[in-house]
């Protein structure tokens, strides 16, 4: 599909609120349709689905969506099933919980309930995603990695994402597990020019060129569009890789990125020189 | 004094290695003059003065130097005694080990050792410092902070330090802590355009204007000359601070960095685009 998905992404950097004001996930239920919201949580990731899915539902009926339906696809057989299609099908916003993102691509990738997903975020549903559901956003995901390490091409394993948000590199916990140089890693690893290091209770809510940050946190973008790095040929995989010339923006709640130019925007008024 | 100092700094961001090979503290004695070295070691950051010092006397030694001391200043009085500043016009090299850098600072600042130091320093000398003593290195220093972090204003603790490379901030153990909201928050409280974040077992050497780098890890030269940032008087102290536009370079070992044009240096042969 080349034309603009009408849906918006909610990718979130794990350990949202989930009692209280819930800012985060209320928002998701607003932009889902508010009080006609009608909300699919998958629970692919998890190892305790049945637990996870139970949390989040009663959380959405709180913040009272219309109606909340946990889906638990464990195998890709899951996934091909009509009655699921058929929740999806309807579904305004949808959810992919935490735990384990090689999971979700497991049960996920190349299924019937693949397509359906991006059909409705074509068709205008938001799709959301904490954590190790926010890493399967991009194309291309970062699988597992060290964290608090400089960048080396064996700090990640990488490999295919849903594609929800093509053609970036995301990275969850980001602050709180000091992971740039992973996140570095991953963009050597498979060259992509943008990366987002998404902090804990804090997303990017990705609505066309648009990639605004709302919570407690904030939002690295990392642009390597005027990077030079070393002969990546000659450097043994254990070895720290030189990287000149990476941009960082750091972004807190109420900035945005237009992806279209390259440029945090929001309210900034000095400058160093 | 505003002629160039003749000496030279290794700074090294802890943990470096003290069997085997040493290569960092190889390097070092062999820049303090090698078997003709008068090395000093002061161990004022250190809790257990007496074990560390004694510690790195054996290395030292055993690495062949001709003369190794450890001074083991507690007090500012202990700083101001003749025998220790005859100890330190010998010295061809000084070596700070890890521990507290306030006690450094406590201990040390103000006091005729000081001037010494940094008067062997201008005649030649090479000056080391690991982990709390690579902080000390700048004008104003890092006392503590909290690593895994955003930046927020409220992240660290600023003071001030030796002076030996004025201008810059430094944070040691920077990638295995994920420092680098730290050391940003650090430059965000005390202005400075340059940052480093030196790995552990890795040093810069300092020659002038070149900044050389060497050891296991990589240095993480961060550049704010470019930056922009929103209107701190209106961030709260724990809120996240919004910044556009910092310039990083990581480099690893056999790579260098010149301080009079804010350039790296090396081997480096690709690009992104």
């Amino acid at each position: 599909m080349d034309t603009q998905p009408q849906g918006q992404l909610m990718i979130i950097g794990g350990a949202e609120e989930t009692t209280g004001e819930c800012r985060i996930l209320r928002e998701f239920v607003r932009r889902s349709g508010g009080i006609k919201a009608r909300i699919v949580v998958i629970t692919a990731a998890s190892s305790i689905p049945v637990e996870v899915g139970y949390e989040y539902v009663e959380i959405f009926e709180r913040l009272g969506a219309a109606q909340v339906q946990a889906i638990d696809t464990r195998s890709q057989e899951d996934g091909n099933t009509l009655e699921l299609l058929r929740i999806v099908a309807q579904a305004t916003g949808i959810f992919f919980t935490g735990g384990d993102q090689a999971r979700i691509i497991r049960s996920i990738k190349d299924t019937i309930l693949e397509d359906a997903l991006h059909k409705r975020y074509g068709e205008g549903a938001v799709i959301a995603g904490t954590s190790a559901g926010a890493a399967v956003m991009p194309d291309t995901m970062i699988i597992e990695g060290d964290s608090d390490t400089n960048p080396r091409m064996d700090a990640v394993a990488m490999g295919p994402g849903l594609g929800f948000l093509p053609g970036v590199v995301i990275d969850q916990h980001f602050a709180q597990r000091g992971r740039l140089g992973r996140l570095l890693s991953a963009m050597l690893q498979k060259p992509k020019v943008l990366g987002f290091g998404i902090d804990e209770n804090t997303a990017i809510i990705v609505n066309g060129d648009r990639v605004e940050v709302m919570g407690e946190g904030a939002v690295t973008v990392v642009d390597e569009s005027g990077i030079t790095y070393n002969n990546l040929d000659r450097v043994l995989q254990d070895e720290p890789v030189a990287v000149y010339g990476v941009k960082l923006h750091i972004l807190p709640d109420g900035h945005w990125f237009d992806l279209a130019i390259r440029q945090p925007m929001g309210e900034v008024v000095g400058s160093r020189e």
